[in-house]
């Protein structure tokens, strides 16, 4: 099959052999999408050679319980042991020996095909589609936040960031009802925040030690240090992206202001499918470019320019 | 009065004028205690010029309520507004216009007599002598871990750190009847630990990504760093400790285990009160110096001492 292979932080387009897990789903990819993490791989963030990619709406072609072929699914991207501590204690995406779709020791999904168990697997509802549901991931991600701090519809809400993922994290963060306003560097972001009618912010005008909860989608130390400095004493201080390389900061305002830091990864797919079903999730606006499978380079290139949002691969 | 007096990390006993606040109470300080932010003061951590000191026990001689004259008391160190926004929604020790006793604009207890606001204060039952009562704010210290975090009966709790409060969280770690091990680098904390039955476990013994809940009470980028690799994935790292000057940190790891980091400050005085009443809490052996208050500059070099456990001044 057609794939994208990543090796010595080089990308090339390749054939290389279509999977065949018996015990897995073999996923025909309808639409993958590039995600911020597919380019940190190819800066070597993390050492990863093989097919990168994680987002993606697809069909069943073959699977352990016959039941699944022909369904338009998406998937949940660690793939758990089910047996250690973490899996046994209902931390399934912390598994101990999770391999992790494009990411860890798994192939990924800007391929033709790509295997999943059939456990990672979640039907897409026929109203959703591809172009919708190719987003579940990052949704997931963002309602991960919510999965775990209760933000309540009184808080003031601040968001930094306002990318790929930072757009889906203030659409949910807005469904609370909470005051939410987002710092956004580029006027596309904006755009696409204004005509959702979520209010965005200047960088100058966020008052400091004022904001319930913040969360920080930049994975920058600036975009860290102006969140940093935006928590209320007592509140709670969200890490959405990961950061390269190391931050030097003072941990003594964290203690004397009594700070929750909270860092949030992948999250839970049911949820994102019932609000992209409901429609009160829109991701319309939010891709840029879907390129065909074999130009996959180029859209790796497109996709890490500054202020661009959503690229699409189509194999 | 007499009182210790703190200018340009300078550390000189003097005369100096008695309080007289007609709207706070006038207390006659008992017994003080010599706690770690009062080193770190003469180190200049913070700028602070005056009389140092927040732990003491002591009795009212004029309070503008009369009802409080006589009563032995402790007292809650942040003296705060109950006007402003963190008042108002009932965070006075977050205060925006606080004072805190011997560290923020307001002379402390290392003095024959200071004055806080009757609010602030505590009567001590009869049956905690002072030698204990001194012992309260690092009490109600420990005791706001439990304030801000859900330690549960089965949780894998570990402690790094066993000095003058760690010995204190120590205790109030091991009521919650949680699997607790606590890092003690000196042979008297853990004598110390070991006479109230709590286990301690060596440095190269801790087993990395296991514990639910961890608590760093070093201070030291050393013990951070041992705390930080225990805690398991989704866990929780809190800071009871303040740290001088800047760490330099990767924070993916927080982002990727999403690990909860809570900095904690002061605490709750009644139950804290409430405990040493119950004798759960034993401070016994735990003071290893008495001085006079004229050999307070003596008594704080002394403190300073590695291992060195509570130091007391009696006026």
């Amino acid at each position: 099959m057609q794939a994208l292979w990543l090796e010595d932080r080089k990308l090339a387009v390749r054939d290389i052999e279509t999977p065949a897990a018996a015990d897995e789903a073999l996923i025909r990819i309808r639409l993958s999408g590039v995600c911020g993490t597919d380019l940190e791989l190819v800066r070597g963030y993390y050492p990863f050679t093989g097919v990168p990619g994680h987002e993606f709406a697809g069909e069943v072609v073959a699977a352990p319980d016959p039941s699944w072929v022909g369904a338009r699914v998406v998937g949940e991207i660690n793939a758990s042991c089910g047996g250690c501590e973490a899996c046994l204690n209902g931390r399934p995406t912390h598994c101990e020996r999770r391999t992790v779709l494009g990411i860890v020791d798994r192939h990924g999904v800007h391929a033709e095909y790509t295997a999943l168990p059939v456990g990672n697997l979640h039907r897409v509802p026929d109203s959703v589609p591809d172009e919708a549901a190719v987003f579940t991931e990052p949704l997931a991600a963002a309602l991960e936040i919510l999965q775990q701090v209760h933000v309540s519809p009184t808080d003031r809400v601040l968001l930094v960031g306002a990318g790929r993922l930072g757009q889906l994290v203030a659409q949910v963060l807005a469904l609370t009802g909470a005051h939410l306003r987002v710092v956004a560097r580029h006027a596309r972001q904006r755009e696409l925040l204004a005509a959702r009618g979520i209010a965005t912010i200047e960088e100058a005008e966020v008052e400091p030690r004022r904001w319930d909860v913040v969360v920080e989608a930049t994975g920058s130390p600036s975009g860290f240090e102006l969140a940093r400095r935006a928590v209320r004493p007592r509140g709670t201080f969200v890490l959405k992206s990961t950061y390269r390389g190391e931050l030097t900061l003072d941990m003594a305002p964290f203690v004397v202001d009594e700070i929750t830091v909270i860092g949030s990864r992948c999250g839970p797919f049911a949820p994102a499918l019932r609000l992209l079903e409901r429609g009160d999730v829109d991701v319309s606006g939010m891709v840029d470019a879907t390129f065909p499978l074999a130009d996959a380079v180029t859209a790796m290139e497109a996709a890490a320019r500054p202020g661009m949002m959503k690229v699409l691969l189509r194999p």
